[in-house]
This record gives C-alpha cells, structure tokens and sequence, in this order.
C-alpha cells in the first residue's frame, strides 16, 4: 500500500464501522486529516473493495457526494460470550451485523473444557466457503472473571482458575484471539453500536449471574488498578442481612438482586424448587400481581438503586444504560430501581442523567467481542492489510447488487432458547 | 530562549518541582527528551538562575554528576484555601515550601465579602520587596462548590450562588488567578509532595464540614461529566437515619460522619451545647472513654467506612490516602473506619490497597493550589519566561551560600489557631 499511511486506514473504517455510512467530507471532519491523505485512502480502499460506493447525497449546489460504507463481506470475525449460563458464539460479518449463532451448554460446578469452545468457533465456521474463510480475522472473546497478563484466566463460573485459556484457544483454532473482560465489550459495543454513542461518560449496568458496572469516563473504558473497576456486585447494601453471598460474604448487592438470588428468594417465600423457575417468571408473576414475587423484586430493586446511586455519584455519569435482566425486567424491576436512584442521589448530580435500556439486547457482548476484534485488528498492520486484500468479485457484485450494504441481512439460525437468568 | 524549546524547560522544572533534586541522567530518564536538548535548556536555566547546583553524586567510576534543584527564590505563588471555617492563605516559594500564612474569619451564614480575599492576599504578599513582588508568578485558589464554566462559584458554605469570584479576583489582585476544586487540588498535593507520586490510580478522602473525595485513574485526576465525581458525602448509608443534611435529605454519610456531625451527635446525646465543642474535643473525650464520644464515633466511622468501600469496589485504587478530620482522629475514628471498609468490600479487590494518613496536614488544599499554579503557569508561554527570568545575584547567592534550596527555610508565622472541625 505504497504512500497510503495504515493510521489513515485504520481511522477510516474505524469510522465506517461505528456510522455505518459517511461522504468524505464527513471523514475529513471527524477524523482531522488532511483531505490528500483521506482521498488516497478511500481510493485504495474502494478500489480493493474493503469500502463501497452505496449512494449519493445531495449538497448545497455542487455535485453530490458519494456515501460510503463498509462492505459486509470484506472481512469476517468469530466472537465467543463467556458469560450467562450458556456459552454464545457467533459469526458477524465486517460491518458487526451477527450472521449465524450458536450455543454450547456447560455443565454448572465442573471446569469448562476448552473444547467446548472451540467446538462452538468451528460450528460458525462451518457454512463459509474457502474464500470466505480466507477473511476470517480473527475471534473475539468476551469473559468474565480476572485475566492476569500470561492470558490465564480465573473465573469462578467457568470452574477455571488460572486456565490459560489464551494459548489454548490459539493452538486449537490457529487465528488471532483477542479478549476483553465482559463489562468492557458492554461498553464497546454500546459505545460503537447502541446508546452510548454520542455520550463521553457513562456507565453500564449488567444484572446477570452477576452484577458489574462497566465505566467510560472520558470517553474511554476505565480499569481501575487491577481491572477491577465496577465491581459493583459485592457492595454491602444491607450489612446484618442474612443473604449468603458466593463470595463467602453476606448482604451484598449480588445476594439480593442478581437473577439467581432473585429466584431463590421467591423460592424461599413460597417453597417452590428453583430449578424450574427462571428470573422472567418471577418477573411474570409480579406483573399478575403475586405479593411473593413483588417483595422480592421490591427488595433486589432497592438493593440495586441504593448502590447505583452511590455509582452515580462516584462516577458523575452523563448516561446510564441498563442491561441484563433490566431489560426483561423493565416494566418490574427497572421502576423500582430508579426510584430507589433517585430517593438517595444527589439531585444535583442526578439532574440530566439520561437513563435508557440497552438496544443491543443478548447478543451485546457477541457484539462488543466483534467490535473489540475490528478494533484491535485494525492495530495490527498485518491484519490491517488482510482487511485490506481485494474482496472476490462475486462478493463484491453481489453485495452492490442488492444496493445495500447488508444491515438486514441477519440469518439468525435457530437457536436453544436463551436463559433470561 | 532560542532553541530551547518551552515543552523542555516546562518539563524539566516539572520534574524538580515533584522531585526537589535530580541529576542532568535523572532528568533524561524520567523526561525521555533527547540528552542535547536537555543539556540545552539546563544550561539556559543555570544561567538565568531558576536551576541551581546545589551538590554532586559519585557515579561509577565516571566524574560525580551534579545534582540540581530549583532556586527556592526564582518565584513565588499565592494560594486560597476557601474551604474550612477560616479563609487560609499562603505566600510559597519556587519550590512549594509555604514562607508566609494567614487566616481570615468569615461569618457563618453570610455571602463572604471578596474583599476578605483581596486582603487576605495582599497580607502574605506584604513582606515581599520589589524584586520578590516582581517574580510573583500567579495566585492559586483551591475552592469548593461548582465553579461554571464562565468562572462563576456556587458554593452554599460561602453563600455564593454564581459568584465571578475568578473575574472579581483579577480585577482586585491584577495577578494571574487559577482555580481548582478542593478535591483536585488535594490530589495534586499528594500526587506532587505527598504520598500519592508513586501511584497512578487512587482516592483522596476529605473529611471536614463536607466529604468527599478526589479521584486520580491512570495518573490523572478524574473529573466526571460535570466535575462532580467523589461526591461521597451525600450518598444515602442509613436509609431509615432521621439525621437531616444540609442537602434537605436523611441519612447521608455527610449527615452523620462530617466534622459538625459528629459534634451535634454528641451534643444531641449529652445535651451540651454546639459551639463549645470542636470534633477534636469529641475525639478526645472517646480516648479518655466516653460512651457517649465512643458510640458517635462508632456510627461515624461505619457509615464513613460503607461508602468507601463502594468507592474502592467501584474505583479500583492501589492507595486511599486519609484527610481532614481523620488525621487528628487516626486512633479513634480511623481504626473503626478501615474495619468497615474490610468488612463490606470484597478481598480481593482490597488486597494489596494502601491505606494512609495524609502528611500534608491543614496545609494540603494550599499546597495543592500552588502546586496547580505552577503547572498551570509552565503552560503559560508569558509565564514560563517570568519562571525563567534572570534571578538578582543577591537571592541566588544567598541560597547557594546556605548550601541548601530552601528546604528548611519554612517561615510559619503565628497564626489563629486552626479548626479541627
């Protein structure tokens, strides 16, 4: 790619992926550079395919713009959700849109086995042709737990303790695997594809399993010390509550108002077995108006609120956005949490807080993975220039001749259904 | 200056500002700017006077290395503490020693006149002669409240809604005034002088009339969307607590664990009455055994110790440093503060934290705000060169004569004794 700098690269698809569509001009605008170097690039870019020409826009007087786009089948990234009670897999194509799903179920209390996981990669694979394969990137893992720097990995859920699950996942499927612990690819994928997009700070509320707070301050993920920024779930909200918590402690915010502590407090009340209960049936409980099933939420809202309200005002976000169980739950739990936000937060520092619920749905941290792997690829020269290799002509042609670049072009496979808790 | 590029000089004075002393290898090091242009802009501030020699190291086997400092006499800042129950000022030299104090009254309950500051100023700037006045760089204020962005101040301990302090300032004072929150300046404080310079993420906890505390991630101080990160004080610990705050609402942490908390706890249990009694006498009382002094502190320093084990599970921090009233409380509150903070915070996020008492004392917010006028005046091209302007031989020798930069050369001037509460 004689004269054509990859930062010119990197910072025009960047742009692509989170817009969607864009004239040059407004390239220029956004990124700061030079209107030279942004011409050189697009050319390059448009003429191996990697950009599209999808459209034309109308300025005041001169000729019109061409609009410009990522085409889809440039490139395609694998993406793997370590979190929820079973592990997701997925295949987007080059623009983040998630092209075929799969799910593994993993056995509760025993150490995942990593081929578990590279059962899942393959599966997504399956249906793409060599040259398809040939634009596979690179995966994206998003995981819960503590990452040390040798790429071992310690989550409690997955039975793992120190698991280098890195080194393996490279070896078993020989492509680049880049991670990201799950409250960052919330963010990622908020901040590249959801709500989150036009805000500087904020936070991202996850209420699963567990519960975490992922934070962007200035406009970037924040870790903290040792990563472990958000770490919202083990908050002591009620001290001389009984409520054991997993990690050993009790009263904590994750003992009252995580899915599971939800269901086994509704259980408790009304001596049902908590196998055949999900969060979203208590949920549906409480909305025909069963007393059990509205104390619980009662408490496991107010024991979130309190605690986001400290976050809130630790934190001084501009946006809220609620994920998880907060989405099923927005017509039952979500109202009690905000109240409970707003009875013990500052009204000074709460005036203006735009609160919303998550768009992205379950698939956010499938799509924060993708994001995450764009993101980081771009970085890498050598899969820059993959990304950069001439797309085959039938896919090109075949992209251009449906005039559009593949947004609503999910094949969603069937899938198992999914855990609401 | 020619040839000595201004982002040379500002980063080397930087550098021995927060070190005291450095050797010419030191300042390559830890600047990463290229040994000519260090050698450079050294010798352009020998020669001006503002950098001395002040002693030489032995090196391995090489010639010793001379060892440099700032000429205590090169400049001197004015500094504003306007929180606290008196107004404090300052006069610090060159190297952020406080030469000269003064404190103002101000009467509880009214607007503070601006000529209290006026002539606040105008006192530590009185034993200064002309060649001394003519190298007063700028006058640092640290404030608390919310400063807009036109420079107006709210501040409800001051009785200022929208105040143009900063332009009223400039007006009076005609010398260059910055401004910073009190929980920046603290940071800065620490960051530069204290204990935090060897930290890049943590938390300051200011325990006075308010709480609250400063916040520094990656190495720098964290601001939030609207400058309101750490607001600790009124975060609801005791939802059921009929404790009013100033805010209008029960129950918060400033409601029970401030400063004029504790005493009217006390006062509340004992029936003496308020302005006799300082938080000091409330601490001094539970040494000596107290029930009453005891049991207040007890509730204080839980709900204290609660909140900031949310900020440290929110936050991440390697070190919490502790100010205001938990210095001269260390051995009655602090102790029941961190025994909460154990208790409710997840051990393997504070595994590892620093806790510690901050060696500032009562001059930190002061320290802080001359700390943060000499940064902000490097910035200053004008500034700079006034920073860098030949020193008379007269100061220059008289501190190389003394063979020391100034160190012990502290001034304190008696002053009204200070407010432990």
């Amino acid at each position: 790619m004689p004269k054509v700098a990859n930062q010119w690269l990197q910072e025009i698809l960047r742009l692509l992926y989170i817009r969607r569509t864009a004239t040059r001009s407004d390239v220029i605008e956004t990124t700061g550079l030079n209107p030279a170097s942004v011409s050189q690039a697009l050319r390059l870019l448009l003429d191996c395919g990697t950009v599209l020409k999808v459209g034309e826009k109308q300025s005041n007087g001169g000729r019109p713009s061409d609009v410009l786009s990522l085409n889809p089948e440039a490139g395609y990234f694998a993406a793997v959700d370590l979190e929820g009670r079973r592990i997701r897999f997925a295949l987007s194509n080059f623009v983040g849109d998630i092209r075929c799903r799969w799910e593994e179920d993993f056995e509760q209390g025993r150490p995942l086995p990593v081929e578990k996981i590279t059962n899942g990669v393959s599966r997504v694979l399956e249906d793409l042709d060599d040259d398809q394969r040939s634009r596979l990137v690179a995966l994206g893992v998003s995981y819960p737990g503590f990452l040390d720097p040798e790429g071992r990995l310690t989550a409690f859920n997955l039975g793992w303790h120190r698991f280098p699950f890195l080194t393996k996942l490279r070896e078993a499927l020989n492509i680049p695997v880049f991670a990201e612990h799950d409250k960052h690819s919330c963010v990622l994928a908020e901040r590249w594809l959801g709500s989150a997009q036009n805000y500087r700070h904020g936070l991202f509320v996850i209420v699963e399993r567990g519960i975490g707070i992922g934070v962007f301050l200035d406009g970037k993920a924040v870790d903290g010390w040792r990563g472990m920024v958000g770490e919202l779930g083990h908050c002591t909200v009620e001290p001389d509550a009984t409520d054991l918590c997993a990690c050993g402690r009790r009263g904590c915010v994750e003992s009252i108002a995580s899915s599971g502590s939800i269901v086994r407090q509704y259980c408790e009340r009304t001596g049902e077995t908590k196998e055949q209960l999900r969060v979203t049936d208590v949920f549906e409980r409480a909305r025909r108006g069963d007393e059990a099933a509205k104390a619980v939420l009662d408490r496991a809202g107010k024991a979130l609120g309190r605690a986001l309200s400290y976050a809130i005002q630790f934190l001084d976000p501009e946006i809220v956005i609620f994920g998880g169980n907060l989405i099923p739950g927005e017509d039952v739990l979500l109202p009690i949490v905000k109240a409970e936000i707003a009875r013990c937060t500052l009204p000074e520092v709460l005036a203006g807080v735009k609160m919303t619920v998550s768009s992205l749905g379950l698939d956010i941290r499938l799509k924060g993975a993708v994001s995450m792997a764009f993101r980081t690829s771009l970085r890498n020269p050598q899969l820059l220039d993959q990304m950069c290799a001439p797309v085959l002509n039938g896919h090109k042609s075949s992209s251009q001749r449906a005039g559009h670049p593949g947004r609503n072009e999910e094949v969603p496979l069937p899938v198992q259904p999914s855990d609401g808790g």
